[in-house]
């Protein structure tokens, strides 16, 4: 089992000091560098005076919020999501462990995209459910193939898990393998799992799928989301999952016993982001599209011997050029000699050696432009 | 797999609309009716405007919180408790929650005295470790007997779990028996899982048990607490677990899943908890047991055919007098006919249909008064 990497690698900063010419680059948590709306932070204020505020929730979340979050997935995806087949979690990760208890049992097998986050696959392992990855495809931006997947499918497949805009990678899935994969699972009777954490940071207006729009959608799709980066609430814990109510049912059970309910004042939070903060999200969202085009711009140098392999939302992953050593030496190497921190591809699945992974909502876009200079220097 | 209790029953409430001459008597959730303390109120106001609540704490919590837990209990039990051996959860569920994940395997089994916390029970089952229930002894006042133990344990067991003040009995474990069931644990070199969350509505001042205070405590011990009924902080969801420093690593690993860390502003809540709210904590003790006695009071009646088998901090446990009727049709009944809403003892394990739970923290003492009346009513 992978200990908590970002605590390992964040390890290796703690207690230095920097110097003024060659401060810290904290490129390793995807946490936004910007605080909550001002607006946001006002209304939570008068939220606390409110007794309701100091207590449980219904264990899948407010109706009120239920519905709000119902009617933007609608609205957003010209689909139709209804307020039952809503459930708000303490957080996404915790969306994605209630989905997962729900869905399979120890001895059956979920497929994820290698890379993948952490999490996912400690929690897998904690459950005995075997993670089976899809290779790794450089070569298609780092987008998993169908195809891969269509040849992993067992009769102890339980689960179809892909996140996009995707971490570790950034990959942005494009709809028609979204919906590939939406119709390879429902033909092998498992659930796709699609986190869209990130889906607010998208470069495209239009829709990044059209599952929400078929009839029937709910047998099929489990969808998994935050309220902590669209609106910077990440100690809050907020996130949702939207699936079928008999699926709820049995999230539920395992909600009581793990949550009780997500914080009230945290779903307070997500309703006021959902009905208030629309101009937020979007500057938000053109922050963090000129940071990933900074980002893209350092791997334009052809002194850079770093490959930029995909970027999007919060996240890029790079080859580094030292083919052959572990990525942790290199993670590490980063953070001791170049006070960059960012995490080695390893911590994300397997075969992973040859990549780095970059979180880009944590520096600013002068930062950014040292990071070519330090990446350069530590070719050596 | 039993359906959450609580809403089940909520249900038979809701949407009904009570006279003013016998209202909804709410004894069925353990949820303080009072409002947390204003000076929490507003500390908690000013906590929101910085940045810093709105992110990610450490996994295991704040160092400053863990320092004052730790050096709460050290004072509280005359014993030896540091941070490291610390870690601050989502609250009590999620602490028993993370325990056993720690402890136990797919296929082990846990001792639980019956009855039992329903949530308890429910993820025992979905981690596939089996209950292993010691039978109810309701001629001891509730309070299992350590012989009933030994006799259950076998080399599947991996933890004996005693709550006290119990939920859902209100017995309250005298010392002697907390140390008769440590010294068997720690014989059988399984964990004692002691959840103590209503400690703070015990009725002596002297500590509930020396456990602490032995040297290696915890190599058995593994403590449970609450911080939400003690500050009436049941929305913000904070909790604590104390055990040794290799369990608490494997419940990060669980812990950075299913919730990546506690809220900040729980963790900021039960802070300021430890370190300015005695003179609240006192009062609402006081209160407490003022409803317990008013509680016992109303059973001095001779012709009242529900016997009362314990009461305790937010908690009594009464036998009604339709021997072989189930407990879920009397609590049906109560609510329907009497406007009394309880618990059945069957939700809280076997062979408890004789049993009703009454929650006592939700309802004033005016009110209790008319609860002898409604329950003789009932008597038909």
């Amino acid at each position: 089992m992978i200990p908590p990497p970002i605590a390992e690698i964040a390890a290796l900063a703690r207690g230095r000091s920097f110097p003024a010419d060659k401060p810290l680059l904290d490129l390793a948590q995807a946490v936004p560098a910007w605080p909550p709306a001002d607006a946001l932070t006002r209304h939570l204020a008068d939220a606390v005076r409110e007794p309701g505020t100091a207590r449980y929730t219904p264990i899948l979340g407010r109706d009120d919020l239920r519905d709000a979050l119902a009617e933007s997935l609608s609205d957003a995806y010209g689909g139709d999501v209804t307020r039952e087949r809503v459930a708000i979690t303490a957080g996404c990760n915790q969306a994605f462990c209630l989905a997962l208890m729900a869905l399979a049992s120890p001895g059956d097998e979920a497929i994820l995209a290698a890379p993948s986050y952490f999490n996912y696959q400690m929690w897998l392992e904690m459950l005995g459910i075997a993670p089976v990855y899809l290779p790794f495809r450089p070569e298609r931006g780092g987008v998993p193939d169908p195809a891969d997947a269509r040849a992993r499918i067992t009769p102890r497949t339980r689960a179809i898990v892909l996140v996009t805009p995707n971490n570790p990678t950034g990959a942005i899935y494009p709809p028609e393998t979204i919906h590939a994969f939406h119709g390879l699972a429902r033909e092998a009777g498992v659930a796709l799992v699609l986190d869209e954490t990130y889906r607010d940071f998208l470069p495209e207006d239009a829709p990044s799928h059209g599952l929400f729009a078929r009839p029937g959608w709910e047998e099929t799709l489990v969808h998994l989301y935050s309220f902590s980066k669209v609106y910077s609430l990440t100690g809050y814990r907020v996130g949702a999952l939207v699936a079928a109510e008999r699926l709820l049912a049995e999230v539920a059970k395992a909600a009581d016993c793990v949550a009780i309910c997500a914080p009230a004042i945290a779903q307070e939070a997500a309703l006021f982001g959902l009905q208030h903060l629309a101009a937020f999200r979007a500057d938000k969202r053109r922050l963090v599209l000129e940071r990933v085009a900074r980002f893209r711009a350092v791997f334009e140098r052809n002194t850079l011997a770093y490959a930029l392999i995909s970027a999007g939302a919060f996240f890029a992953y790079v080859r580094h050029p030292f083919a052959g050593m572990p990525a942790a030496a290199i993670a590490r190497r980063l953070v001791e000699e170049e006070n960059v921190l960012c995490l080695p591809g390893s911590a994300f699945g397997p075969d992973q050696d040859d990549y780095l992974r970059f979180a880009l909502a944590n520096i600013d876009g002068d930062a950014m432009a040292t990071l070519g200079d330090r990446l350069e220097a530590s070719q050596g």
